[in-house]
């Protein structure tokens, strides 16, 4: 060891070899060293200017005043360019893609036009547009409550917090349109003082609080989902009041809401065909998701549909809200190491096994409607039908919830097939009992289902006369609509 | 800068500091280099020391003179304890734990016994103790074909090596039981002279064969899994020849092989109650890993079923292959970070959602055997019952694909899934097709199953004189059993 004392005694240099290695190796060590520190930092990382923004202000151009990067990155929600099937933005028909979907309908608004989800940026125009609102010609006019509007804009809360939620939903829709302009925005999820997340809906405070649950104790992680909970849920509107309510009280896994509904005897509609008592699922997306292993995992929704972005150096949560396959580096490969074709087929393979389920158990469904409609007019009775509307009751509910969502093959594969497949075996038992009612009253033969290759086809079988309802909503739109545009403008 | 030189000089300690400090950040850093390069070097590890060991030698223990650690792990293969189901290593019987089972093979050897496989120790015994085996008193007597021996010892190779493998096939199961002792090990694997994996059995090189490819090219990753496969795969015998054939020839899906069946017009045996023309799968296993995410990403069966373990310094292949849940941390926790009760929580869920669709099928599939009785024996003709007896073929061969597997529902669940949903809507539709038989020959109530709710009640009512079976097995186990062991110790 002397003899390295005397080494840098007599030769400097080597001394200061050693020192600068030490160096370097050191300041290696403290990049990474920073690099596990940041990344704990940006866990608590949040950012709250004061702003000028008043409680429920639905102008969300107002915010982006002060966070540019997130509204710029809200803004292309009007890109739905996602696949080849979105070019122009153009919403896709989804009873054209399968027209079965209109016979499984016969009788509800769902029939008359269901198109692919578009982004936030739509919410509005959407809703206004589709056949399913209708065409009032007068504030008082129906066919759709007020409550039809709770997801589509900030504009409600503002709306709810002088009025009251029961007023609110009390109201005919066609009432409020010069009230609700402004598409889904910032207010639907931000306080506006400390930019905290913030529930602005009353289902969901009020489905956890049923529960017990105090929605003001979730965490900032589990607020990453909830705000989206307040929308991308199954609900339904209480007869009479049209009041928004989470079926949630038995729990919220298909099998629970199924009992729920049950058990108040509700149902959506009659169905045109069967006049099965039926249930239609909305989007059961939080429900599904939670399912699902990247819920179990701890992700929340926004992990994946809003990720992290950088630019100069700013790190921020992108609000162009939309599937993560359109952006796989800022999302599957966070945590995924393979490619994004790999990661893309993946997702790919599980759509098309359950697909290939899902078309099984439409098929069914179809063939049990027209078969209970020809058993009726053979002659069955309530007694003997009775056993057989609550199986296609059933059999529709679970097809419905499985599929109504957004994502819930890729959500939580293995339930939605399951769900799916509880769905062929019911409507195909319906389908047996059927079979021996029409035999009992004479006709055993195969039931001949009409041709419904073709959305007008299907419409047409069921008895829809869409010529009309088209001429309505258009008058509708050119004459009603620029009114509540112009009523807007002018406050 | 001058003034670090001067401190050095003045102060020999501070060069110390920078010696020591350098010294031991490059040795940690070494550490880490080293543990890169170590990993590398496992990955090409292969220890080939010259051995004495024959060509075909059967017996395992002279393999484990040189290969010590993976002899010892090999002999537990005796411990099947998992879950406590496993608890004193008695075979699970599967027909008392859904007896169901036993109607849906009625007039099939698995209708008298069929159980939980148990470790590779087991193997000669198992198929000995089997009522499929049946009592065979002499050497020319059946029910079974030597093909049944085919995977249960390194014998098999040993006798083909002479015989030929015609020839094994063609003979009787008894013929060989002299022969047949040692339990599957070392030579059914490996070449003794390189130690090299090696494939044993020519079904799996026929099969690749007939596809133009050469199992020679096969690299090591895909032999891990491949000299499982000759085993654990789908197969059937040849009529007339007995000759084991895997059916790959339109591909290895469920599908696939369905098709290759049907233009073969092939089937295993005729069902009792329905007559239908049935498919008994096998154990699909390696088909159905394919179809997963962990075969997608490259994974073989030895990485999960045979982990790497380290003792005294030393990395060897555990060969007590058995369930990887039974030791998480070598297996999925190689990979996944997740707590060992969170992984098998993870694993249990993708079983109990496909048990519930398996029930489904299962049930369906019991009363469509019994209705189909039913409707023979109410007068239905050939041409009435074609389309059903295909349909409960195609559901039961679904079915059966799905669960005859060991891991299919963690191994690749949504294509389990897929096929079970399938194969609940054939059942169905096999109902559907007989309600209306049966109501044309003027019965138009429900089929009435009769008690089966235990394996000894549905044995019974499929016609099973179980107690004279368990009696001759008892007597050939007695008499003819140790005789095969006396001539096998004498050679």
């Amino acid at each position: 060891m002397n003899s390295i004392t005397k080494l840098v005694e007599e030769k400097p240099w080597v001394g200061w070899v050693l020192f600068f290695t030490t160096m370097i190796v050191v300041f290696v060590l403290g990049l990474f060293a920073a690099s596990i520190v940041e990344r704990r930092t940006e866990a608590l990382y949040t950012y709250r200017p004061a702003t000028d923004i008043s409680e429920w202000e639905p102008d969300s151009s107002k915010w982006g005043k002060y966070f540019p990067r997130e509204y710029e990155s809200y803004l292309k929600t009007k890109d739905m360019n996602f696949r080849s099937k979105y070019a122009g933005n153009v919403p896709i028909d989804s009873l054209a893609e399968d027209p079965r979907l209109v016979v499984l309908w016969a009788g509800y608004g769902f029939a008359r036009d269901y198109s692919a989800p578009r982004g936030h940026h739509y919410a509005v125009t959407d809703v206004r547009n589709t056949l399913r609102t209708g065409a009032p010609m007068t504030p008082a006019e129906g066919p759709q409550p007020a409550t039809c509007w709770t997801c589509k804009s900030p504009d409600v809360p503002r709306l709810m917090s002088t009025m009251g939620p029961a007023k609110f939903y009390a109201s005919k829709w066609a009432a409020l349109g010069p009230e609700v302009t402004h598409a889904i925005g910032c207010a639907d999820c931000h306080d506006p003082k400390t930019m905290s997340l913030r529930i602005s809906r009353p289902a969901l405070i009020e489905a956890f609080s049923r529960k017990g649950k105090d929605i003001g104790k979730a965490t900032h992680q589990e607020m990453r989902s909830l705000v989206c909970a307040q929308c991308h849920v199954e609900y339904y509107f209480q007869p009479q009041t049209s009041y928004l309510v989470f079926p949630w009280d038995s729990g919220t896994t298909v099998d629970d809401i199924e009992r729920y509904y049950d058990s108040l005897n509700f149902s959506d509609w009659t169905h045109a065909l069967s006049k099965a008592p039926m249930l239609k699922a909305q989007h059961p997306d939080w429900e599904v998701f939670a399912l699902g292993i990247h819920a179990q995992r701890g992700l929340s929704c926004a992990d994946c549909h809003m990720p992290y972005q950088s630019e100069g150096g700013v790190k921020y949560t992108s609000h162009h809200i939309q599937s993560p396959l359109k952006d796989v580096s800022t999302t599957c490969q966070v945590c995924h190491r393979e490619s994004k074709e790999e990661l893309m087929r993946n997702v790919f393979e599980r759509q098309d096994k359950n697909f290939a389920i899902r078309i099984e158990a439409e098929d069914a469904l179809v063939k049990a409607h027209f078969a209970a409609k020809k058993a009726w007019e053979s002659g069955a009775s309530n007694d003997e039908m009775a056993p057989v509307l609550k199986l296609i009751r059933h059999a529709q509910w679970r097809l419905d919830f499985a599929i109504a969502g957004h994502g819930s093959s890729f959500h939580a594969p293995l339930e939605v097939a399951r769900i799916l497949s509880t769905a062929v075996a019911k409507a195909q038992e319906a389908r047996i009992h059927l079979t021996r009612i029409l035999a009992a009253h004479g006709f055993n033969s195969e039931i001949e289902v009409p041709d419904i290759s073709t959305k007008e086809k299907a419409q047409q079988v069921i008895g829809l006369d869409m010529p009309k309802l088209h001429e309505d909503k258009k008058k509708f739109l050119e004459t009603v609509v620029p009114k509540w545009d112009a009523e807007a403008a002018s406050r």
